[in-house]
């Protein structure tokens, strides 16, 4: 299944998408739901970023290959961080090159999208309390980042978090494809299968610290080939099973 | 005035503090809002956290005092971290001394509640933008903080986040006395005074990198005299024209 959030009569709404249609949605997407009528085709709607998280986690160095093209080593437990809801943009929506920057990074994801609250759970029943998976984008300012002691700025400007387009639930989220294009050239290529901690792990490991809410977002790491993006660039981030997130990049004042 | 957010049949809603009277309100409190019929005392009523942050932000070693009990320097720009909206509590609610920490230090901080929407405002206009301000404890696992690169865990636990009693709006953040005490003794106490970034540069230097919304919290940075509690503790800051942030302390699964 596949759903998407998008604006209807100006309110944000969620709906089913069944190849180009959109289905309206009756009930809750955390909760019970089911599929109502058919509202509009793909193309007539404004995508909206798929979920409104009331936290996004970050994972550093989960992908050996990346560690490595940084100097880095895998680190023994899972390094998280954060990412503000205010960073989050859909697709099709502009990366805002910030002024205090002079390197931003994409660093192309799989985005788990949780779908009920859950707190201390095993990594055997972790994946029982995700509603499903979308492509993500961890933008990352890299000088703010060897700056900086905390993250904070280099993860969290505003539109920092592109995700999308879709959430699909119903996926195997251990061995897919991800890959990531800036302006049609091909830039990061790995499996999810390479990740050091599993979806399964990283769920289990965040939520023995803090409880995790539906529609709240955990980034899972970028495999290696990570690099920069200037204004006028596209950036893609493709998933197997989910489909492409395309953002452009737009300097700070053209908004 | 000060405000306050308690259950009402269940229901949060939003109050209006005269001496012992709460009031109700009609409206939005970050819009337009008039005080309504009295619905309680305050003995009657169990206060929330005073307000429901998309974002919280803390602010590493901004007082003098402080940074030099830790061996550290005061650093040349705001020290910026995320705690996330899961840790938010209310007054006398009790703070879970985790399993994963041997050391769980209070610190008390005025707490700076925004009340429109803001980015990129200078320091001049920044405090146009404030709601009100309240006691906050930014509560450390200091053992992780050490451990850990990022303070994600150190300082994202359910329940680190203690804010309130109450939102006093019209007061000059600049002189307030600072107080935190732990079983009775007292072991902060400074003036808001002593702060390396003020309130008005702390919300201009945020703004730079991300949108404030209204009900985001910054926790403005602790002074000297930071130190350890043990579940059986009961903390409280104390804030000069505020009122004070009571909290107990309990282990984990006692909760």
């Amino acid at each position: 299944m596949k759903l998407v959030r998008f604006l209807k009569n100006d309110q944000p709404c969620y709906g089913l998408i069944e190849g180009e249609a959109v289905y309206a949605i009756e009930g809750y997407i955390f909760g019970k739901f089911r599929q109502a009528e058919k509202v509009a085709t793909l193309t007539e709607v404004s995508l909206l970023g798929p979920c409104q998280p009331t936290k996004i986690l970050g994972v550093g160095l989960n992908y050996r290959t990346h560690a490595a093209e940084v100097g880095q080593v895998v680190p023994p437990e899972p390094l998280l961080f954060f990412k503000p809801p205010s960073s989050v943009i859909g697709p099709l929506k502009p990366i805002v090159y910030p002024l205090l920057s002079q390197q931003v990074d994409y660093e192309g994801e799989l985005a788990v999208v949780i779908g009920q609250r859950v707190r201390n759970v095993s990594p055997e029943k972790a994946r029982d309390f995700v509603l499903g998976y979308t492509c993500g984008n961890d933008v990352t300012a890299r000088d703010l980042q060897r700056q900086d002691d905390q993250w904070t700025r280099a993860k969290g400007s505003d539109t920092f978090c592109p995700l999308g387009p879709y959430i699909v639930t119903d996926l195997d989220p251990a061995h897919l494809a991800i890959r990531t294009w800036v302006n049609g050239e091909i830039r990061q290529s790995a499996s999810t299968a390479d990740m050091v901690f599993s979806v399964a792990e990283l769920i289990a490991y965040i939520s023995q610290v803090m409880t995790l809410e539906p529609g709240d977002v955990i980034l899972t790491g970028t495999p290696a080939g990570v690099g920069p993006l200037q204004p006028g660039d596209v950036v893609e981030v493709e998933i197997e099973g989910i489909g492409t997130l395309r953002n452009p990049v737009v300097s700070q004042g053209t908004r």
